[in-house]
Order: structure tokens, then C-alpha cells, then sequence
């Protein structure tokens, strides 16, 4: 830990240069004065590699905002030019010779492999390297083995954007709901559909025009599969199972069903109810196994999740001493997931 | 910071013993095992000192089960034996001759004078122990003050439970939401006049009789002007402008309106318009200066708020980088609260 009025320099490198890991450079600048006066955090990045758009790396430091306006202009990154700086390299060499005190892994997510997220943190972890990632890919397939590595080479692993984006869970959990047993999860997590059903709702809009409005606002991707079917809010459910239950489950030992099967009918009859559809995520621990699901369920208008409206996310903890806790926020964003990354770093530098 | 593996013994001082303080001890009991296996922290109260009840003070510590059976049963805590012990001390002095690294402050709050507990906590800061406390007065009152005393003697002064009790909302700004600029803050303050309105809308229940049900179920006390007039969100609207926002306003630089005046007539044309009255606290800073208020508003029921029922507290933080987050959950509770302590004498065992 960083002691009073002392300032300290952390080396990071960044594998992957979309929009989190720009967001999250755009934060750094945005806030160099407060995380120095502040936090006693001088950022360094040693490092940037991307699959498409090149790579450099630089001892001494990149110098962020002149690499953010570089990039911005849709120039590579080998291009950008700096003192010692060294292009050309692949993600595993980035991370071998960077030097770097902490590893940023914001590369896109593949969910059926974890890769190549999987291998660049085996590879950091193994140098002690510290990790932040918003990639939900390892921390789905590989947590168990991620943290033993963690552990072993005495690094620290966070994750805090896997699940909700920039609402923070885990360190709400870690920090401030210690020592409380976590006894059930639910939640809405899945911004997109909660969106549709709420149209359905309110405006008395068919499924398939809720579906191709969301589409319009960029909610929903031209392919809806993994929102409307449920796989989004599934993995973050497996996740939270794993993570936060101590479970060991895989996404086909959990019950999925999206909300392609609602009709307006059905949505139109709950509220004549004082009910509301919700697709809801949810885990518990029964009897030491897991049983978790992702499904559309109609909820008494007075349950906390009941009331979240528009594309956000929020989630119940049921937990043994603070009872219900719900927290609610935007569940994607550039700034919002780019801040998911900053909070890890931060955290990353307050307990090394 | 303790380091990995290891199990630091830190003496605890209870400066009041009522509910909240049996809360906690309870929980300290309960967790035990935990607190030393995963956070290297036993606990080893020293000295309990109740203006009603009395106090012993035991370097050796307290054997804290045996203690919760003679308060439970009505005993004077004088009269608690153990070897060692010294019976009759007032608080200060105990607070003087206890020797603990962290002062638990839980007598009660008066609201106007903010003693004895600000006199407890200057005394325990001289010393410099770290102090957890539930307790509105003095950081309604003297917030600035105490934080000089505890920078000057680098000691911790934590106060998680004063606003929203075992519901997390300054740890999760300092830990959780760190970096971001709190821009507002409004929420739900007061469970008993949510939980009168909610019956007002839902039941059809006119106010003299939501009143009446309130003060049935515990909820309200037998003189209800602090709920229903709102002085008791106002204290915690006071906090939150001061604590967060970087003001420095007493309850006469705020506005104040309770719910006496919503008649059911209000609360069904709300209904009608799709809108719902909250007992709403908010505080913003508009050019350096603090705007803060508790009044009655109408909310579109898109609004996280509007959804928030019963007996709860809710807050919304709108940040720079995080967007609008919502936190919900129990605002009152024996153990709920017993936790505000257990965790703000965690954090401060983790941050030493």
C-alpha cells in the first residue's frame, strides 16, 4: 500500500485498443490530476497491442493523449511514433517485454474458448503481472484456474465490468458487503430486453417491433440471438454462480429461456395483474449445488427489480446480515465499461 | 496493510451498548472463524462502557458471548466478572485507559447537540484510535472538524450506517465508485413515510390510517413529527451535501416539506397521471453552492425510485463516468445496522 502524499508509478500494458480500452484511456487523461493528488497513482503505459490495429511499446511511457488522438484518426498503432518505441510486436510478446506492473486485457470475448483473452492472462499472471478486464470469456471457462495462478504469482485479478459494466458488484460485494453470506443472486441483465419488454408494456408494442426498434437505437445487434434467447444474461449468470457462490458450472447446467416466446397477450395480461414480465437471471446454492437459470418471470410490481425500466441492469443480493441489497446502473457504455477497467486499476494500486 | 496468512488482534472500545452495539458483538460471534481465516482479523474488546448500563473494562479482552448473555439478561454490565476487570469507569475515562485501536461509538444521537458522542469521538481520535459509528449526530454537526482531528492522528473515521444503515453508500463511493464526480444525489430516506404512502396509493388508505399502521408495525414512533415532517431525511440529506458533495450546510440551509400535507386525493391523481409521490431528499452542488431538499415529489414511474416499496431506503448517485447508479435496501434493522459497524471496523482493520 502506498503511503500518505507519496506518489507511486504503476507500468501498465494494454492488449486490445477498441472502444473500453479507449474509453479507459480517455479516463486517465480526463483525471490525471485527481488520480495523482488524490489516489497517488502516476498511470505508465508501457504497452498497446491490438489484433487489427498494430502494436507499440514504449519503456518510458506513451504519451496517452497524443496516442488517443493517433488512434482516432484510424491510424495503426505500429505508426505511432514516440522515443524508443518498439512496433510490430504480437500480444504475448507485448506482454513478455513490456515490464509492466499491470496487465489491461480488453480484447474482444469469445465464450465458447476464452481465447485469446485466456492465454495473454496465463502469460501476465505468470510474470506477476496484475490483471483488470472487462472479458467475459476467461472469467466464464477458466476463473478456478485464473485465480490459483493469481495467487501463485502473488498478482490480483479483477474483473469488475464482466457482469454489470461500470455498476460495480464484485467490489460492492468485496468491500462493502464483506463478511455477509451471499445466499441468492437475481437480477436483470440484460439491458436489451429489458428494454423490449418495457416497450410491450407501455406502448402496447408487438414483439417484433419492440425487437426492431431496440435494433434502430443500437440496442440490440442485427443477429438479436444472444439477448432475446437469453446467452448474454446466461454467461454473466454462470459467472455469478462461480464467482460469487463458489460454484463450478458450465452454461449447460443452467435453465435458459429468452423472451422470444412472450407475447404482447401475455405481457398485457400480467400488468392487468400488477405484475410484470422481467427476464431474469437468478442463482442460489441449494443443498451445496447451484441451481441457476435465466428465464422470463412475472413479478409482483412490488419487488425492487419489478420497477427497473429502460435498457440498465440492476441486481438482488440476498444475503444473511444487510438482507436485500439492489443495485442498479447502466449495464454498457463506452465511458461507463472504460471506468469498470479504471476502478480495477485503481484498486490494483491501492492493494499492491 | 496485514500481510497474507497473518492474524492481527485489534482492541476494540464500545462506547454504548444498546441495539446496535449487541448487533454487532452478535455478529462478531457469529463470524468469528471467517474474520480470522479469510481477513487475518480477531477482535478483542477491551472495554464497553453504557451510560444506563454501566462498564467493565478488561485488557485481557472480554469474552464476548458470555458478555451478550449478561446484557441480554438484564444485568448491569458492572457487574460482568472477569479477570482483570475494572467496573465503574465513565466513557471517557474508559475511552482514556482502554488503550484500543478502534473506538466504537454507539450511544444515541441527538441530532441538535450532537453529544456525547462528538466529546467520545475527539477524545478516542486525540488518542488516535479509529472509530466506527452509526451515529448521525456528530457527523451532521462537527464532519469537518473530526476528519482534521482524525488526519492529524492518522486514525480512520468511518461511519457506513448514518444515512442508509447496513445499506452500503459511502464505502461504495470510496471503494466502488472512486474516480467518478457525484454530481447529485436524491433518493428514498425514510422507510416509514414510503411505506405510508405506498398504502395510501396501493390501499386506498387515508393518511391518519397509513399513520396508524406505521406506528402498529413498529415502523413509526408514538410522536411521528421526524418521519412525517421529514427531519429525519433531512438530517441524512445534511450528511450526504457535506460528506460527498464538499459542503458545509446546517438544516436551516435546506428546504423541508413532509408528507402531513399529501391527502389520498394527491397520491390517486398521481396514480391516474402514471405517476407515484416519493418522500424525496436530494442535494446537488449548483455553481460551488449546495441545493438541498426534502419534499414530496411526483415521479414518472420510469424513474428507479418510483419503484422502490415498503419499509426501504434508496439513493441515486448521478456521476460523471458511472451514469445514474441506484443502491436499495434495509435502512433500519438490528443486525442490518450491527453490520454498518462490523464492516467500517473491517475496512479500518484493512486499511491500517
Amino acid at each position: 500500500m502506498a503511503g500518505q502524499g507519496e506518489i507511486v508509478q504503476r507500468k501498465i500494458v494494454m492488449i486490445g485498443c477498441g472502444v473500453v480500452g479507449q474509453g479507459f484511456l480517455e479516463i486517465l487523461v480526463q483525471k490525471k490530476e485527481l488520480l495523482s493528488k488524490k489516489f497517488g497513482f502516476e498511470p505508465v503505459l508501457v504497452g498497446v497491442s491490438d489484433m487489427m490495429k498494430g502494436s507499440v511499446m514504449v519503456p518510458e511511457g506513451i504519451d496517452i493523449p497524443a496516442f488517443l488522438e493517433h488512434v482516432s484518426a484510424g491510424k495503426k498503432i505500429d505508426e505511432f511514433s514516440a522515443p524508443g518505441a518498439v512496433a510490430g510486436l504480437d500480444s504475448i510478446a507485448t506482454i513478455q517485454q513490456a515490464d509492466a506492473d499491470i496487465m489491461v486485457e480488453v480484447t474482444y470475448t469469445d465464450i465458447k474458448t476464452g481465447e485469446p483473452a485466456t492465454s495473454h492472462m496465463r502469460e501476465a499472471l505468470k510474470k506477476g503481472m496484475s490483471i483488470a478486464t472487462t472479458n467475459k470469456g476467461p472469467i466464464t471457462l477458466h476463473f478456478k484456474e485464473l485465480c490459483g495462478l493469481a495467487e501463485q504469482n502473488k498478482a490480483i485479478l479483477k474483473y469488475e465490468g464482466v457482469v454489470m459494466s461500470g455498476t460495480p458488484i464484485f467490489d460492492l460485494l468485496d468491500y462493502c458487503l464483506a463478511v455477509n453470506d451471499v445466499k441468492e443472486i437475481k437480477g436483470i441483465l440484460n439491458g436489451t430486453t429489458n428494454f423490449m419488454l418495457e416497450k410491450m408494456e407501455e406502448e402496447n408494442m408487438a414483439y417484433d417491433d419492440a425487437l426492431a426498434l431496440a435494433q434502430k437505437l443500437g440496442f440490440a445487434e442485427a443477429d438479436p440471438t444472444a439477448d432475446v434467447e437469453g446467452f448474454d444474461a446466461l454467461a454473466k449468470v454462470i459467472i455469478l454462480s462461480n464467482v460469487v457462490l463458489g460454484g463450478n458450472i458450465g452454461t449447460d447446467d443452467a435453465e435458459r429461456i429468452g423472451i422470444s416466446g412472450i407475447t404482447i397477450e401475455d405481457v398485457q395480461q400480467a400488468k392487468a395483474e400488477n405484475m410484470r414480465y422481467k427476464l431474469i437471471g437468478s442463482t442460489k446454492l441449494v443443498d451445496g449445488k447451484i441451481i441457476a437459470s435465466v428465464k422470463p418471470v412475472k413479478l409482483p410490481l412490488s419487488d425492487p427489480l419489478a420497477g427497473v425500466g429502460g435498457a440498465v441492469n440492476a441486481l438482488t443480493f440476498s444475503t444473511d446480515l444487510s438482507g436485500d441489497i439492489t443495485i442498479q446502473g447502466s449495464g454498457a457504455g463506452k465511458i461507463e465499461t472504460g471506468f469498470a477497467i479504471m476502478i480495477d486499476v485503481l484498486n490494483i494500486h491501492r492493494e499492491l
